[in-house]
């Protein structure tokens, strides 16, 4: 039998990652390729408390369909508090509740893109957004990136070739995969030339409350005075995950056609997560848990980075990353990240080479590391098997 | 400012069941209108029961990221239990789980649909799956139904003039809107039909295990021996819709590339509400609940199916549904449902008018009547109401 596909089913590719995953699964590795959250920090009593709360006093509302547009009282939450951290001044009304920010880039990519269209995005990107923009069929641009992140002189020239591009797609905080933050004045350049180009900017932040040290950037849809920017937000890195509960923020001509999108796709969200998480954010303080995270993630990144430092070839290159979940590091040019990688597994340490990172030009000598999910022994040891492999290419 | 979007975009409308659900809101309407399960059935004491459990036992697990298949124990437990209730003999690896079978149609539409494709459906359809499948710009062509479901002879027919369509979409059970279930005999000519035409047949079945009175139906599935069938089920109707909860079930091949899909639109379904609803089919007799279910339900559906008799006039068709959640009326031809709904509305009655669900042919003469929702009391009266209007246009 063969199954007559649409053309847009020869882009459905496993993640690179996801195989790399299984391959370091097994207990001895110690495995830098993840990108989850640190689950001992889950406040798992406190939901527990308010998921009891939940089911005795509105049971039947929580487990019942609710609107697609998200639980108003969320909305409202999301708004005031999420919202305003990214000095973003919203109302409700500005609000989707989506399953998490991969939704969120999902629903751009169907809002936006027909086949052929550009997108423009830093490179290297977020490698989910690549996935979820492939079922579009789309092209794509890539921007150089520094340590302020995108190159604003170089995103300008690529505008001025293509003012046909439909979207510019970044992670302004933390980026995944470099760990980079684009500077405030670049956030402010980046808002004006989206308005002057008339292209939508897709700001995709589900790390920007993890800010390990000073004060944390005003999003660049802080800078949109005209509604250019659609703002992705999460609680999958500063609360839990696995309620997949994130959100969108735009405004409302353009929430309204992804809310369509929603009803199409999944209806809503589920309804009692959705009340679980309003309740939490009702009854505690989730700067004070964000606070908590941060310093954690804080304390593992600056074990990686000395052990990086100690143990790794004096010419490596690494990110120093302000905030979130990754370091960045790039090798000498003729090493490919994916061979290293099977050697790495032989000493039992595993990362995610950077290639699939990179929508068109793979450069193969980078990768990605994970520090959220690691105890601190482990982070000193595995980095010491890392570099242990790594020096036999150096000297 | 002028955004561009994607050429998909323009078939994004809101649903007009939505709008209408908004006018039958106030309190004084008796609006038939929904198409909700009875909140007061939901098991909310177990559920507490469950969710407590889930946090004390696994509570990290339940609250991190999880494979993007679904959580393994409630993929074996839908293949070995749910399944095998339909007569289909699978197992856990030809399960995904889904946000409701919603997600499922909505994935179909992006596997299977190119621009202008053909989707072949029962005349009407569900209007959510037409919905879904518009972002990806298909053409319809609409089977005729009768008692027995889509009429056979008139899917072949259409077979032979568009053999290059691309899939048959089909609610064996209780089908939303009209009520009406296809005969065993029909669900093997339509599984025969597919293999012969090479076309992937999707089973979206919400319904099936609401069954009032006599055997439950083999599904189409049973029937499939090289795998054209991909079957949708959903926890929302048996269970509770606000978890949002469904399953694909398809041969692993196929299964796999909706995997893909899946993780490029939102990674995974919720891991607290996976675990849950395994836990809670692990500790409770989910067919017992069903039992109940079926039982309010048929008392409602009797009740309605009386009323009508009683006080529609003599000449209106209607259907009698042998299980699920609506009855179909067909008024005469030329009385438009959509106007009768605004004299309905004064009478402080509701309905949906049936137009909608027809994706090419948009007759205006049928009306769409919602029994599960309705406290008895209320369905009496509504449907008096509902048969005053009608017999103005009768007399």
């Amino acid at each position: 039998m063969k199954m007559r596909f649409a053309e847009r089913a020869a882009n459905l590719r496993a993640s690179e990652i996801r195989e790399i995953l299984k391959l370091t699964e097994m207990p001895e590795v110690i495995s830098f390729a993840g990108g989850l959250p640190a689950p001992e920090l889950f406040p798992v009593a406190e939901i527990a408390k308010i998921s009891e709360q939940v089911l005795a006093t509105q049971g039947q509302a929580a487990l019942q369909y609710s609107p697609t547009e998200g639980f108003p009282i969320l909305r409202e939450i999301i708004a005031k508090e999420r919202m305003s951290r990214a000095q973003v001044d919203v109302s409700a009304q500005q609000i989707l509740v989506t399953a998490g920010s991969q939704q969120g880039i999902e629903f751009c990519g169907r809002l936006f893109l027909d086949k052929n269209d550009y997108v423009i995005c830093e490179s290297p990107t977020y490698l989910g957004a690549i996935n979820a923009f492939n079922s579009y069929q789309p092209r794509y641009l890539e921007i150089p990136m520094d340590d302020e992140g995108m190159i604003i002189s170089e995103l300008e020239k690529t505008l001025e070739q293509h003012p046909e591009a439909k979207m510019i797609y970044t992670v302004p905080d933390f980026q995944n995969p470099t760990g980079r933050t684009m500077s405030v004045a670049r956030r402010q350049q980046l808002a004006r030339l989206a308005k002057r180009y008339q292209i939508p900017v897709i700001e995709d932040n589900p790390y920007g409350e993890l800010r390990f040290e000073g004060d944390s950037y005003p999003a660049i849809k802080s800078f949109d005075d005209e509604g250019w920017v659609i703002y992705l937000g999460s609680f999958s890195k500063t609360f839990c995950p696995g309620y997949r509960i994130g959100w969108m923020c735009a405004k409302p001509e353009i929430l309204h056609k992804f809310v369509l999108i929603k009803q199409a796709s999944d209806l809503q969200c589920s309804s009692i997560a959705q009340r679980e998480i309003a309740l939490y954010l009702q009854q505690y303080d989730l700067n004070e848990h964000i606070a908590k995270i941060r310093q954690v993630y804080k304390q593992r990144r600056d074990l990686m980075l000395e052990s990086i430092h100690k143990y790794f070839p004096a010419t490596v290159k690494y990110t120093i990353p302000e905030g979130g979940l990754f370091t960045w590091v790039e090798l000498k040019r003729d090493i490919d990240a994916a061979r290293l990688l099977d050697e790495a597994l032989q000493e039992k340490v595993a990362f995610v080479p950077g290639a699939s990172f990179f929508p068109n030009t793979h450069h193969r000598n980078f990768l990605r590391l994970n520090y959220s999910n690691m105890q601190k022994e482990r982070i000193v040891e595995g980095i010491q098997r890392l570099g242990l492999v790594l020096q036999r290419h150096y000297n």
